[in-house]
């Protein structure tokens, strides 16, 4: 069960889609250019190649072990991650001020691409921890910064995001945590936290759990929650640790996938209370948490993106390998390995291209991310961080129910030996499910999508990108292959379904609700199409280019291939989507509630 | 986790879509209508309801177990096969001269689908044993009938199909257990088969095997394969048990779901040769067990309903239960139960519209099967025989494809809990992934759709079917409503779609085999799409009659809703998927094969 990291693809899109080269002018990232990002996914690709990907159905035969308010990960697990540490890649995207390293996102997120593909149970311990982080980075006291920046970003102390609670998933105004404040100015924490991801483990010797909770007092709903520091040993003056706090784990979930990864459920101040320290302002807990809530939505997107990479390489190579039936063709008059078989190529191309389609969008995102964070101009910051904001309901969404189909195709292709969990296909379709529920289901990113992101500025940032679509259109009709003019139709016809959509969306959001609700999800799955689809377009163009100068035939011509193959294959459901959300509100929510 | 067997719906396709009274009107089927079907259908669902719905989830946590050579199967199992036995519901469908009930395949499936939601797990025992039946009864001797006919009809023994070998999936030109035949007639079996459904288990005292395998000196390929009897227990001239055969049991699979049910590694002739009987003549094997696949297949397609029932009925349930957030409508001041949101309500409509269409399609097949083969008339037996193997694949793949999204659905509405084993929607995900595959995955469906029911016939009966369908397009013109218009709109699309890609597979499928068969699954989820809206379309125009007699209004306003759904978010699914066919070939096989 071997994986290759696609460093081609992902420098590919890097220098040519994502302009990594503009990026490495910003001031923050001087040389941060493809030269850095080449050597930095060679060294990342060597770690999660020997170290991680063995483990990794090695966590899935032994998961995360819960006794006696103590988990023991599987085997591997704890050496492994001191490894990780070592290595330097929990800091990679951190500031240097705390012993980061500084790296656009571009490069990073490829990082944590392979890291997942390696191992995704594993990679959620430091997706936790950078959450942690950036929560501290944006709103912490100085105070708080010192005691706990350093120590995440070298991975010596883990972090959690602590939203969950039995009553409250996706609704976090019903959050019932409840925080005392104390004379000292620390508060203490009382109440019960489910689904917490590595919320308690033995990899790392502090955790540092990030906690909403409500002050006594505090307004009802979302407005009265605050974002609370609360360590699992307490921290000492002089760094060193102290006493063990008041939050026990008190069982871990038995779950369909990633199990080697520990959910834990929490219990705050069931012996006097946990000791907090605020983190910003009170009652502005959930504005703090949306911070790592989007940095989270993006990487859960690029879980997707991982695990659909993954499966497709388990693919190819058993279709390689497995001989059965005579080609159609009449080809060859022995049988063939099963990659002969055309239903078999399709599957493959599935999953190529939506796997590509959706890292090419998920890096461009990134570069949007680096730009609005970082570039001296306040214009551009504010047009990428509109461009940015706008895709991340799309990589998280569109990523993540795309892997649901690759990793299904995984399995088919494997045949009955997909089924048989030693085969190891089966793995990756049981963890991939979780993709599109935590971190906000992919209903609550379409609701993101269309509240914030497209009803706000009335369809705007919508719009805007279609005119971009517009002008790679008239880019693959000048190129005039027979390739791009398929393209070109194909990407209009999307666009052109799009805009209709924006209009329903943007005249009934207010006006019918429902209407538009009932359509949120398929509004997604259309944008996240379109979005991806476009930049295989653009792909496309790039790889005809290079192809002309000569360079890397086989890969160019190979991505021109499967960006034909996303024209004629995803792009063509859009149209389809468009009518059924615009003529098909009615029908969803007609029913009779007791008729179901 | 209940489960509540729908026996309204089941009743309605009966006797308005498959016209079970003309059934009964057939001189074999004689009173077995609509009253009949109402009668069993209520018996059966009681056994379901309260024996095998509770002991799915066990079998799930406690699957079948191996240990030296015998396999345990999960506590309860037993007893309850024991009852089902005394039920009479392994004989439903068998001829009376064995002891069977005879009843028609319209009611019996029904009955099949019920028990498959129950306990998939469970009743895949009764379905082997089935298509051992449906062998012997086509092929077997007289003396094969009485040893065994009896005994499986009754349940005391029971069934399975051996066709798998290590090297031979799909593909069963690659069968290599052999037979030597033995002077008395009998044959030593001598091989390795692999995947064998309930191979050995605690539940009969006997087992009996059909097994595919080569006579010594037969030809190569299919045209080389006999189809043997061989029991676990030989049986003795008074019926009795005697000697213990030479297959064993030598491993069971770790699956990723339908755990229960033991799949096994048999090995024939270890110890000197298994004693094996010739069924019908030597190496016409191939045409015998195809005839147990068709009935399989048709049974593995109403697995599909049977799961996506389940988990249909499982979400409606958690999100009339689970309380999170506000209606987007403002309609209430408080949170509201789940179901309120229109996300919510796409998921469970599109999950409900699915499972109404194809049990829709199952039904009208299966009542297709009974006057083909029952009716005194040749040119009528003919036809529906026609109209019934044109169905197989489409209700086998079809309905088995729309289960991953279905049971996916009903995971995701249950956000973090479905993720949660306990929570149990988990289950239905992972058992449903091996109906796509077993009995044939969805792309051999294809190909026998594409290769034996379209192109053999120059796709006469397609074309037929699309006549009928314009024929119910007229019909609901005729009818006027807004649904039957925008029903009528979609149907017309969708079919003159299919007659497109009709016309591309007919024209290419000898000259370009490689781009028809790239377009084999789309084709065939086009047209189970397609067929089953039709007979939603029709259920509609059947609903608004009643609807205006004044029965039922409930139900048939729900029909209605359902089948407007269908037609705004499924049917429209179709053209795209057919620009997708006829356009897209190249771009599926166009990859070197090298840059996978």
């Amino acid at each position: 069960m071997s994986y290759i990291a696609p460093i081609k693809d992902m420098v590919f899109n890097m220098e040519h889609l994502a302009g990594l080269e503009q990026v490495a002018q910003i001031p923050a990232f001087e040389d941060m250019g493809v030269e850095t990002a080449q050597a930095v996914l060679e060294e990342c690709a060597k770690l999660n190649e020997s170290v991680l990907v063995p483990l990794n159905w090695e966590g899935d035969k032994n998961p995360s072990f819960f006794k006696d308010g103590h988990v023991t990960t599987t085997p591997g697990f704890k050496e492994a991650y001191q490894q990780y540490c070592e290595g330097g890649w929990q800091s990679l995207q951190h500031p240097a001020e705390f012993g980061g390293q500084g790296l656009p996102k571009t490069i990073g997120a490829a990082c944590g691409e392979m890291l997942n593909s390696a191992n995704m149970s594993f990679a959620l311990c430091p997706m936790l921890t950078d959450g942690a982080i950036e929560a501290l980075l944006t709103a912490g006291s100085d105070d708080l910064k010192a005691t706990y920046l350093e120590k995440l970003i070298s991975g010596e102390w883990t972090g959690t995001m602590n939203l969950t609670e039995p009553q409250a998933g996706s609704d976090l105004a019903a959050v019932r945590t409840r925080a005392e404040p104390l004379p000292d100015g620390t508060y203490k924490v009382f109440g019960t936290k489910i689904f917490i991801t590595y919320g308690e483990h033995d990899m790392a010797e502090n955790i540092v759990h990030l906690v909403l909770a409500r002050v006594q007092g505090a307004p009802e709903g979302v407005k009265g929650i605050s974002l609370f520091v609360v360590p699992k040993f307490m921290v000492n003056k002089d760094g060193s640790l102290g006493a063990r706090n008041d939050v026990h784990c008190v069982s871990i979930e038995h779950k369909m996938g990633i199990k080697a990864s520990p959910t834990a459920v929490l219990q705050y101040g069931d012996h006097g209370g946990a000791i907090g320290f605020l983190v910003g302002e009170e009652n502005r807990g959930l504005e703090y948490m949306f911070i790592m809530m989007n940095a989270a939505r993006y990487a859960v997107g690029v879980q997707g993106i991982s695990i659909a990479e993954r499966a497709y390489q388990k693919a190819v190579t058993f279709s390689r390998d497995r001989v059965q039936s005579r080609p159609v063709d009449g080809s060859m008059k022995t049988s063939a390995p099963i990659i002969h078989h055309p239903d078999v190529r399709r599957m493959l191309m599935t999953m190529r291209a939506y796997t590509e389609g959706c890292r090419a969008m998920a890096t461009v995102a990134a570069a949007a991310y680096d730009a609005s964070h970082h570039h001296p101009d306040a214009d551009t910051r504010k047009d990428n961080l509109a461009f940015y904001e706008f895709l991340v309901p799309l990589v998280k969404g569109f990523s993540t129910e795309m892997s649901l189909e690759v990793t299904s195709l995984g399995v088919q292709v494997h045949g009955g030996m997909g089924f048989i969990e030693e085969t190891g296909a089966a793995q990756y379709y049981r963890d991939a499910k979780i993709l599109t529920i935590y971190e906000g289901t992919t209903a609550i990113q379409a609701n993101d999508l269309i509240g914030r992101k497209t009803g706000r500025d009335g369809g705007q940032t919508a719009k805007g990108i279609a005119a971009q679509i517009a002008n790679t259109e008239a880019d693959l009709l000048k190129s005039g292959s027979a390739n791009a003019k398929a393209m070109a139709a194909r990407l209009k016809a999307a666009r052109e379904a799009f805009l209709n959509v924006v209009d329903f969306v943007v005249a009934g959001a207010k006006a019918s609700p429902n209407a538009v609700f009932a359509g949120s999800v398929p509004y997604l799955m259309l944008t996240g199409n379109l979005v991806a689809g476009w930049q295989m377009a653009r792909a496309l163009l790039v790889a005809e280019a290079e192809l002309a100068k000569g360079n890397e035939a086989v890969f160019m011509q190979s991505k021109i291939t499967t960006a034909r193959f996303y024209a004629d294959h995803i792009l063509t459901k859009v149209p389809g989507m468009r009518d059924s959300i615009v003529d098909g509100a009615d029908s969803v929510t007609e029913l009779a509630l007791d008729a179901f």
